[in-house]
This record gives C-alpha cells, structure tokens and sequence, in this order.
C-alpha cells in the first residue's frame, strides 16, 4: 500500500510537471533543475552562472529548502530574480511548488530558469518539476565513490558537475573514479569540472549553457 | 491522507525502535546512530574512532547505503565486524532494517554499536533505529549555514561533529557562525570539531565516547 500510493503520487507529481514544461516551453524558457547533496555548491555556482550569462540570457531562479530563505536573499543580493519554496520538512520540491512559486515570478523576457532543488542527493531524483534538464552537482569533497551509492540522481540527470575542483589537492578524490563510477551508470552524462569560488573551469559549462538557450530560441 | 500514513509509519518505526534499544541495552551495548549528508565524512570517521577505541571497547559497525557494499567493505579491510544495508532506493533506515541487520553480527562482547545511516540530512532525522543516541555530522565544505536550512536534524541530536577541520583555510566555513546556528536550533547539543584525515580533535571525542561506556557498564 505505502509502495503503491508513493507511486500514485509520483506519477500525479509528473504529470503536473508536463503542464509546468509546456507552459515553460510555450515562452521559450530553458530549464534546469539543480540536485545535489547538501552544501555541493548549488548556489555558489548559480550565483557565478548568473554572473557570467548576465547580458546574454536573462535568467531567473527558483530555489528550495527545508527552512530558511538565506539562498533567495543571496540571489537577491547579487541582483538577480529570485523566489524561495519552503518544504517544511519536505525533502524534495515538487512540481506543484514549482507551479505555485512561478505565479509570483515576472517571467517577461526571461529565457532560463534554474531550479535549485532541496539539498538532497535520494529524494529529489524521481521527481520532475518540469524542466527540460537535470543537472547533478558532486563535490570533491563529497567524494569520488558516490555515484555508485547514490546511483539514482545520476540515471536521470543528462548532466553533471564536478564541483569544488580547487579542494583536489586536500582531498584524496579521484577524478577519474569518478566519471567512470558516474559514466557505468549513464553513459549519456555530460560532465564538467568546476571550482565556483576560483572561477575555473566556468568557460565550457558557460557556453554550453548559452548553446542550449540558443536552439531553444530558434 | 499522504501525512496520516507517513504518520503512522512512522510511529510502528518508532515502536519497533523502542525493541531494538531495550535488547541492546539488555546486552549493555550504548548504540549511535550517525547521520549526515553525502560525503560528510561518516565512515571515515567511524574508521579512525574504531581504530582507538580498540582495546578500550569491543565495537561492531551497522552501514546503510542506497546502493553498493563499498562501506561494509572498507571497515572490513581495516579489520571491524560490519554489516551492510541496502535501502534500494530509501532516503533513510528504519528500526526494521537495524532488527534485521542484528540477526547478523555476532554482538558476543560488543559494547558500542555504531550506526552509519544514508546519506542524507533530512529523511533519517525523524526515525528512531533504537539507538541512545543521534550523531550528526557537519562538514566544513558543506558551509556553515546548514544546521539553519535543514532543522530537524541538528534538533534531534544529542551530538554534533564538525568534520573536516582541515579545510578550514580552504572554505569561507565559519565555525563560531555555524556553531551558533545549531546551538539556537538545540541549545544542548554537544559539538566537537575533527579532522579524521589529519586525526586532530579526536582525543576529546574518543574520551567521551569511552566515557559514556563506562556509563553503561556500571
């Protein structure tokens, strides 16, 4: 019964989440919905890929957490739109959360959207919340083994981000372990090496981003 | 109907909890129960407590994952008595899970159990696995401002541990900030601050541990 009914939900879930992408899809919006554990660095590279697209594509965010608003008033700060979802205890967004929150989003002119979902590397997977494209977020400082033990979240992201590169040296992660460990997993992942708070290796994920929002603009 | 059910589950968890601490205690085993994100640094940690406590108290190991036996294996290379849990999927153990895994391990001796949950800072932190006491883990390059963003943890547990002190000098981690913000969550929460990596804050922590033993054997 608990099996069945969390199914019922799922699928209740994703179908709400289609109306969420046409509807996204209809104004020509490109959507990123953000998965990591908890501190991986999903707002800090928001924040520097809001940053560096400025000029190029307006974006805007939608960003989740159990409690707080302390990342809405960090995207704020830096001058971008923003709106926080609170789960309450919740631990993953889902698509009704994101159809709410974007009733107060101005959406005129804004051609990217990226959803930073709850810190959570389990629960968030297996919901859509209408984007186009899931986007994995794995620190060096997590580890290079969690891949495998968290195989889930990296099936369903087309890509994934290496985060935190700058801590290599004071870590004993492997960066090929890595893409190996997440490639036997999905093939088909597009992977990136970043440290946020070095700017390195911003370039390749900056332009594939814009890529992206260019074919959708056609 | 969805929170009733959760509810309910919930409380046969809880109950099926109570059974498992009363053996255990039967037995004059102190059990901890370690939750964290991914990659925080739990079984680390627990690899390098094992390693002192060893002829001071005999300690077994309960290792929960989503997937792999990656865990089990590691605590075994290094010598201690481990068993593995798969969730297939689940954000979280359950008392049911830990009653199983104990028909397991030969508990002859032990006085310490630890607990090493999945990977995740918010579906553990509601359901008790019969132990006497949560640990949760706090790493410096998760950011300083997570006890705030996910609660429920930090106000269950009687423990916190702020992991990888070593990359202090390396992180905008701010210990006195973090430590404040967990404190207003639960002002009784014992803290220590460890690098397993580099074994620095360990002694403090061992002591205890041995300490709350002892309290156990009287």
């Amino acid at each position: 019964m608990e099996v069945r009914l969390a199914e019922d939900l799922m699928q209740a879930n994703n179908r709400l989440a289609e109306k969420v992408k046409s509807l996204l899809s209809s104004k020509g919006i490109l959507t990123l919905n953000f998965l990591s554990s908890p501190g991986a660095g999903k707002t800090t590279l928001l924040e520097e890929t809001l940053k560096k697209v400025r000029g190029r594509a307006e974006a805007a965010v939608i960003v989740g957490d159990v409690q707080t608003s302390r990342d809405k008033q960090r995207f704020e700060k830096a001058g971008f739109k923003a709106v926080q979802i609170n789960t309450e205890g919740g631990c993953h967004l889902t698509a009704g959360m994101v159809e709410k929150a974007l009733s107060s989003l101005d959406l005129s002119g804004v051609e990217l959207l990226f959803i930073e979902n709850v810190g959570n590397l389990v629960c968030p997977a297996g919901f859509q919340l209408g984007e186009d494209i899931k986007v994995v977020l794995l620190s060096t400082a997590e580890g290079d083994d969690k891949p495998g033990k968290y195989p889930e979240a990296f099936f369903n992201a087309q890509v994934m981000i290496i985060t935190k590169t700058d801590l290599l040296s004071s870590t004993n992660f492997n960066l090929d372990f890595a893409r190996q460990d997440a490639l036997k997993i999905n093939p088909r992942l597009k992977i990136f090496e970043i440290s946020s708070l070095k700017g390195e290796g911003m370039g390749p994920w900056i332009d594939w981003l814009i890529h992206m929002v260019e074919r959708k603009r056609r």
